[in-house]
Formats: structure tokens, C-alpha cells, sequence
């Protein structure tokens, strides 16, 4: 009973600090993103095409959190945008103070849209509000059709869903319209996106929606 | 402090339960892996071969772990052998206890293999003893060849790597080799599998290595 109690407090300090996260994100009138997976889903992939397609249109930042390496922050740099680079050093998620941290080092002013990359974990980053306006879930086919009802929780909370390598569906064995219609039972209200990062399908339709939210 | 006295409180009582597992395979002479990898990198699919290709060679019994759901469960009722299905109902992980609960449902006499497939997740796995002989990682090509690197914990603490999903080669941008390198990089005592569960490549020499393990 005391690692519940002490699991709570540690979920209660995360979402005073979530609370502080979104003012700030408020204040500035920055829109906000968390994306999620599993390993190797293609997250920093679909990051590097959104930040060509949406060139000059918006001004991004991005938050790139990892267990380990700032592979992903080098990815970005040829982007010349802000980037802060999370190391958890064996955390499985990022919580709102690590990224309260990475905020500090972002000119707030200049920016409009704020992408937090997770760390690659499809179970713990869906508990740990880090005070973003929406989670985007992303699944890529190779990890089958059955995932949103075996890792249910981060479907449940995501406002969105990117089913990304839609173009390795002819030589493996998943059923988009099953994946979709898993992630929908789970969720009704994703808004759900097919992707490929190497062919670039899906990737316009995707900006165009963050273009859409930005804009509200 | 008192989180991280907690928490090295909840790894104490872990490995505790985690020794009294281990000494329960020893008594009866049961062998034992921890099948560890991100969501959808086939760790069913590569059970589901060796089950076909040790098929009469030795007894096995399979502790099957899932966040939600009993899929992979019913994906193995149809080789008539020993199943137990632990849901975690949210849990990133499976702990000893978990296990141990399991391996009552199991009649240890008349096994000879204990395989537990654990929750999808490459980062929480890696911490927890459950009193399994080895942890087996699986890193699918499609994940990409970095992820031993980004997620060292696993790499770190496994006895074999399987390189699932080798037939997708041809059609992604993942470098075997460097895949490998990396791997190694981490844990140069790797031996390390290349596999495909579509051609079944690399499912003889990694069930051949299951019968020598466990005949030593």
C-alpha cells in the first residue's frame, strides 16, 4: 500500500508541474504535441518530414527524449530549429518536470508548435501528462494489427493516430482496416493518419490537420 | 530519496521471489528464458516456430505476459502445451511474483523448458529479475539499426540477440551489420540470431541452440 500512496504523490507532483507546462504553453500561445510509440515505429522519421513539409510555414521546436544517445537531436539539427535533447539514462518515459527543464531552454517567443518526442515505450509515457495540448500515437504496420487492444491505454488517451510504413503492407502480414478499426474501438475520436516516411504518403494530410489545430 | 528507497525496497522483494523461482526450476531440472523485445517485433511468432520445430524434442510450457488481452495465449493453445496468460492490466513489465504465481499452474515435472514471453517493452523489462536462467532480446529490422544503442539496459542483460524480420531487408533502410555491431558494442558476450518467421531462416540454428543449452 505504500508504493501506491508514494505512486500517487509522484503522479501528483507530475501533474502540478503538467499544469505549469501547459500555462507556459498558454502564455506564449504555443500548440503542443507528445508523440508516442514503441521503438522504431518511425517517430523521428515522421518528425523529419513534418519539419520539411511545414518549412517556413510554422516555427517549431522540438524536445527529443531518449533512454539513451542524443542520436535523435543530431537528426534534427540540420533543420535549424530549437532542439533540447532528453537523456532519462534508463527512465522509461518523460515526465512534465524533464520537460519543464527542456522548456527553460526554449525561446518561447519564437515559437509556435512544440514537439515532444517520447521515449520509445508504447505502456509507461501513456500515464504521464507532461501538460501538451494532445498524445499522438504512432503504430507502424510492422508491429501488427492487434496493438491498440493489447496496449490499450495510450490508444485511449491519444487525440490521434499515425499508422506509419504503410509501404511494406504487400510483404508482411497486417490488415490496415483491422488496425484502424482496433484503434477505433478503443478510441472513437482518433483521428487517424496512413504514413509512409520513405514514399511520403499520408505526410501532407498529417501537416495539413497540425496546420488546422494551430490555426483554432 | 524515500522514491528511490521505495523502489530499491520493490527490487529487493522482487529478487527475492525471483530466487525462490530459481530454485524451483533447479529442483526440477527446468531450464528457463525471458523473451524481452518492443511491441511487434515477433516475439509470438518466433515462439510459435520453435514450438513447431522442437515439436516432440523436449517438453515446453509457456508463461505468456500482456498488458491487456489473452491473445497470444489462444496463439498458443493450438500446440497442446502447458499456457499460463498473465495480464498486467497496464503494468509495463512482468515481476517474479507475477511469475511465480504462474509457475504454480504449471506441472514442473513433466517440463523441461520454461519460455516467458514478457510485456512489450524494451525499457522496464530489462530491471526485473524473474529467476529465468537467460533474458533473450528480440530486435526486429524494422525497428532500425540503432536500438541497441538507445536502449542499452536489454542488450546489456541478455544472453542472445534474435534479429527478427530479416526477409523486410530488402525493402527498409536498417544495416545488418552495423544492427550487429552495435549490439555487440553493448554486450560483446552476445550470441546473436538472424531470423526470419515468414521463411523460418535462422529458427533451426536458434531451436539448435535451445537443445544445446539445455542438454549442458
Amino acid at each position: 500500500m505504500n508504493i501506491i500512496t508514494i505512486e500517487r504523490k509522484v503522479l501528483e507532483k507530475n501533474d502540478e508541474v503538467a499544469n505549469l507546462n501547459r500555462a507556459l504553453f498558454k502564455q506564449h500561445g504555443v500548440f503542443s504535441f507528445n508523440l508516442v510509440s514503441s521503438p522504431g515505429s518511425g517517430k523521428t522519421s515522421i518528425l523529419e518530414r513534418t519539419l520539411e513539409h511545414l518549412n517556413g510555414k510554422i516555427k517549431i521546436g522540438v524536445i527529443e527524449g531518449d533512454v539513451q544517445t542524443n542520436f535523435d537531436a543530431e537528426r534534427m539539427a540540420k533543420y535549424n530549429i530549437p532542439v533540447v535533447q532528453i537523456v532519462t539514462r534508463g527512465g522509461c518515459h518523460l515526465d512534465a518536470p524533464l520537460v519543464q527543464a527542456a522548456l527553460q531552454k526554449i525561446d518561447m517567443k519564437n515559437i509556435e508548435l512544440i514537439i515532444i518526442e517520447n521515449v520509445g515505450n508504447l505502456v509507461c509515457p501513456a500515464n504521464y501528462d507532461l501538460g501538451e495540448k494532445m498524445k499522438i500515437v504512432v503504430a507502424s504496420t510492422t508491429e501488427g494489427d492487434d496493438k491498440p487492444l493489447k496496449y490499450p491505454g495510450i490508444f485511449r488517451n491519444a487525440s490521434a493516430l499515425i499508422i506509419n510504413k504503410i509501404d511494406l503492407l504487400p510483404f508482411i502480414n497486417c490488415n490496415l482496416e483491422l488496425l484502424r478499426h482496433n484503434a477505433l474501438t478503443i478510441n472513437p475520436q482518433l483521428t487517424v493518419f496512413e504514413t509512409s516516411c520513405t514514399t511520403k504518403a499520408g505526410i501532407p494530410e498529417w501537416c495539413d490537420w497540425i496546420l488546422c489545430k494551430i490555426s483554432k
